[in-house]
């Protein structure tokens, strides 16, 4: 990657949507890349903060663990999205431990640059601040889904993020990662989401080889799924898996 | 209320915690103070937007409807916190309906004056910021305890927020609002809830007459409850409910 397509890939984040194209080019310039494998420790949860993340390629898993060991998954990434720069706000640490989750490329950028700019550039500010809405927004949709949704709706919904919001009737889409993981995104033990998938599968009519998933009719799972949650299908609410 | 007491009750918040003075006084000059009975409806969720809130004491619930008729819960918010501030970043629609929980006192300030002041002054644009990572540190929280919680031990982590962190032994706590409200804050069915109730005054010694709990030893309702989260009591990443 040279320094322009790290400018582009900056500004394809919602953090740095809306920068001045020197504002990038100084982001850029200190930015380091990151081509890692899957399994890759970015840093552990009260670090203390020095860098945050792009992701260019690949997905990142955030998640922290209690006492007793047990992992509880924050949020898995897709490229466009940034991770860490939220250590700003918390005395410096971060809050979470960040690791890859397949294979990917990513940028790393000192935190010192994002603070100066922050205070010295109001519309870095709003950037932030609108691409922090966002965040919060599909948290706190994230959040409802866990109080009105059952499980296999939770899969259904998962999987409408995976198609194109305008595609109608059937489609073939992939698991963007492993079953496992897609579990943990969503809150499940493995078992549960195995039950849940068969029921969905029944419910809706679903084949599903490996990482494979054929819908039969998208409009039956959208019903299924987005009955119980307070958007529709096509979801402006959610940010695709893709 | 007059003047100063209105700058007070803005300076108390998170988002207005670091404003000058003079910012203070230009808000507190267009805002008005609301009285307001339990369940009075604030605004509905999607309606434009143009003002809004303070709360001063009370409670509000955020929440939204699914087509099903189904509600799920945002949040039930206390004193010194803001709501409908984040339309500004949702095409000025507000992203929840608001309705009184409790008797309460509310300033409304025109959403205007806090996009003027977002624009125009970029302390007032970190503040938010900070406000904003506050609150998405909560909802963070709230979604790793959907995940890795049981229903008791949600219910435990809810009562150690209404008791001083540095409570120690037996004490005799208040809940803020009816227990209808309380399963549906921690999204739980009133069935689930009782039946959590009930396994968690097994496990840790509670008597619960009505709205009133006695706790036998917080010690011992913070090594059930916080075994499985990724903070500890005294707990420095929830807000009190208090």
């Amino acid at each position: 990657m040279n320094e322009q397509n790290i400018i582009d890939a900056l500004a394809k984040t919602n953090l740095f949507r809306h920068c001045d194209q020197h504002v990038l080019k100084t982001l850029a310039q200190k930015t380091s890349i990151k081509n890692l494998n899957k399994g890759n420790v970015l840093f552990v949860n009260k670090d203390e903060a020095a860098l945050f993340y792009v992701i260019v390629s690949g997905w990142v898993k955030l998640f922290r663990e209690t006492l007793d060991g047990a992992q509880a998954v924050v949020d898995i990434l897709p490229a466009e999205h940034t991770f860490g720069e939220s250590s700003i706000f918390e005395n410096n640490q971060y809050p979470y431990t960040a690791e890859t989750a397949e294979p990917s490329t990513l940028l790393a950028i000192p935190l010192e640059l994002l603070k100066n700019e922050l205070q010295n550039n109001s519309n870095m500010a709003l950037s932030m601040l609108s691409s922090m809405a966002e965040y919060r927004k599909q948290q706190d949709k994230e959040l409802e889904h866990r109080t009105i949704q059952n499980a296999p709706q939770r899969i259904g919904c998962f999987l409408l993020r995976l198609i194109d919001q305008n595609a109608k009737g059937s489609i073939t889409i992939h698991l963007p990662y492993d079953k496992t993981l897609v579990a943990a995104r969503l809150g499940m033990q493995p078992e549960t989401f195995s039950r849940a998938l068969s029921k969905l599968k029944t419910a809706v009519g679903l084949d599903v080889k490996g990482a494979s998933i054929h819908i039969k009719n998208i409009q039956d799972l959208s019903s299924y799924a987005c009955s119980a949650c307070t958007s529709a299908f096509p979801c402006k609410d959610l940010q695709t898996e893709k």
